[in-house]
């Protein structure tokens, strides 16, 4: 970024089946009779690339999500579904969610540097765990690895990942069709990993991709996952409901980046929020009301019981939440547990109030106001040290997506928060995040 | 088929980086700088379409193949890159390789059941068991797993992908918005499988595909491939370099199709021809020994010497083949072994002759000629019970497969061989077999 451009934020649209809540395919203004019709998805990424948002978002599972008797679930693999999106527009980033728990690092390398060619270097990864038994249970293990060794062995997964995306020297290939040579001496190598975890001899056999590595991505706010961002994440996905919330993740995460050798700017955070627009606050909140009310309870129950750790299905909704474990004894998704059980007990929430409260979200900040209010919420969390863009999750799609872009886009841009152009081509362009250089030097000067 | 509709053959478009001919890259009709360019594969795809074959079709190993530094290699992942070509592409299938041996049955079924979504019905998948030691030891293993015992572990891997691509019936999404029932009672189920490889609670997460099952397809010819194919596969690859032996090949393979309650039309056979096309007969035969021409001596030693588990880098190219090893002492490819030491003793080959030979089709059936002479060799295979049709393999692209589709296809049309037109939607109506009917009944007959 040169002096005199005006610090700007970032954006990310994160797609889900009919939105983002929980009943959002009972709107009459939904179709979730689409979820499984690329057409569908290709009409999403147009609408966000109108709106020059940096990046679409996939999020993922490998098990079934929620129960499929009441919600619009069962659609695309996020890899498949990008590749596809990669043709369907022409300069959104394009985010994957892949596990590394139930990964290889060569078949994970390898498909991103894909994705990464294929869309002309617009291929970012968010870099999951997985929190979740019945995902255990889909390959061959009865309980989830616990939560400590899951990071440990998503960290080696990195290492290698990297080691494979800078196996090939960025100008190995060149084609002397004279002499018979098609790559550099020694611009193609192994890299022989032996760890706990993989050993993987390489080299891969993807060509260095145009982003070099595609964009890593993180979501998990744990103590481990704080750690772990800090030492490889250039963009992180977080869930905060207030200020004061996000301003001491943000401050808390950009601190950790010094011991890794990292500087601040190289780690962008985009706080979750599920904004419900309407053209006078009232609609809006009629808007909210109007979802609140399609809730499926005995959905909500299952999702805020997996969330929990606690089996709730026997209480009463109009009652309190029972006692509850302590972080420390939650092998999934650690921070999200926490986020809501603070959330309850700060606004003493009964069980139907906190399921209403995470309809929208799932424990992402939700926001109902008029295009300018969401464009002060937004602003506020920006230049209060909060946030350095944000995850957009519209309640419902594809119209909660459109009068973002097409209302609440136009309001940014004017107070400069925004750009009204892409500037680059590839996705760390569009975050102002450097090529990594490769790590490789060939052992010959000639070709 | 209708009674009064001619049997007609299918053809199959395997496309490879610069082409076939291990030196098609350093020919000057090839584009080897565009191996890693979409748009490269975006306009083969759309040649071959125009040609109306029947799929288009891409190899794959998880390791890299041959050696960079004297050939075209390093390109895309077949899955990510199909799913960019369903694009591009209105009806021609789209069929990737995928290896049982270094997957888990989850992600596959998964990833296949949204290229299909995807594509309309398009996705095919060539069952690999993988055969190179690099490629487990990108994974792991220091050795390969044994080839009877890959074979067992792809057919409980076929057994667990098949029950979760069925484990949501088609009529599974009732989407009532009304009563807030996304599926049917009962449509959506775990398979609980349990077996010796694999334990998979499932069901998938993708609502079951147009084609109900992605079009199977299988390549190895050994004994443990062939009971294999029997098995599961509903179109074969095959490599076969004489009508006697293509014949025996297929009466064999389709003689053990009975005993697993299967009629001989529901597997396809489909021998490799790559074919070298001239305007004259001697056009054709100079265009041959130009490629040969071309030909890098230490890559072709390399990759002979894998084929025949044989160190042959210190033997003089002009002398003959040492003593090779028995068939049942080959653990990678061994029908591939068998055809490529057949192939040098029945023709008494130096080593020189044989990487000549090898180098069109890696073992396949090289055919030099006029289009009439192509078209009567692909006649003669088929009239002769040697084949329901070719995977055509283009020594040199796009020009060989743009050849083959503008002078040859108009032959086999005009002899009532080929289609004039895609009749039917999905790949498996291009191959004329069957949907597959799910095998989940609902438990409860209301939605």
């Amino acid at each position: 970024m040169s002096a005199d451009t005006p610090r700007q934020f970032h954006l990310n649209a994160f797609l889900m089946n009919a939105g983002h809540h929980d009943a959002a395919w009972r709107h009459p203004h939904t179709q979730p009779e689409r979820i499984t019709d690329l057409s569908y998805f290709q009409e999403l990424a147009r609408i966000a690339e109108r709106g020059k948002l940096d990046s679409l978002f996939l999020a993922d599972g490998v098990a079934l999500w929620g129960n499929a008797r009441y919600n619009a679930v069962g659609g695309f693999e996020p890899l498949t579904l990008l590749s596809a999106l990669a043709v369907a527009t022409e300069r959104i980033g394009l985010i994957a969610t892949v596990s590394t728990t139930f990964n290889e690092p060569f078949h994970v390398a390898r498909k991103f540097a894909s994705l990464d060619h294929l869309s002309g270097g617009r291929a970012g990864w968010n870099i999951v765990t997985s929190g979740n038994v019945a995902e255990a249970r889909n390959f061959g293990r009865e309980e989830h690895l616990e939560h400590a060794l899951r990071y440990e062995r998503a960290a080696e997964f990195l290492d290698v990942t990297k080691e494979l995306w800078d196996s090939w020297t960025d100008d190995a290939p060149v084609v002397d069709r004279e002499r018979g040579v098609y790559t550099k001496d020694g611009a193609v190598r192994p890299i022989a990993h032996r760890g706990k975890h993989f050993r993987v001899d390489g080299p891969l056999n993807v060509q260095r991709s145009p982003q070099g590595h595609p964009l890593l991505v993180q979501a998990g706010s744990s103590e481990d996952g704080k750690e772990f961002a800090a030492r490889y994440a250039e963009a992180v996905f977080t869930a905060q409901q207030t200020l004061a919330d996000g301003q001491t993740f943000y401050k808390d995460l950009k601190s950790r980046l010094a011991k890794y050798g990292r500087t601040p700017g190289q780690l962008k955070i985009l706080p979750g929020i599920c904004p419900i627009i309407g053209g006078t606050e009232a609609e809006a909140l009629a808007l909210e009301d109007e979802l609140t009310g399609l809730q499926v309870p005995e959905y909500g129950l299952q999702q805020l019981s997996g969330m929990l750790g606690t089996d709730l299905s026997d209480l009463p909704l109009d009652g309190p939440l029972p006692e509850l474990p302590e972080e420390q004894d939650i092998n999934g998704n650690k921070s999200r547990f926490t986020l809501v059980a603070d959330l309850a007990r700060r606004e003493k929430l009964t069980i139907r109030r906190l399921i209403a409260r995470l309809g929208g979200g799932r424990g992402h900040r939700v926001f109902a106001g008029t295009p300018e209010q969401i464009a002060d919420q937004l602003e506020e969390w920006f230049t209060q040290g909060a946030a350095d863009g944000f995850n957009i999750m519209p309640p419902y799609l594809p119209g909660g997506l459109e009068v973002f872009v097409d209302q609440v886009i136009p309001l940014l841009q004017e107070r400069g928060l925004f750009r009204t152009e892409y500037s680059g081509h590839t996705l760390r362009d569009h975050y102002g995040l450097e090529r990594p250089a490769g790590r490789l030097v060939p052992t010959a000067a000639t070709p």
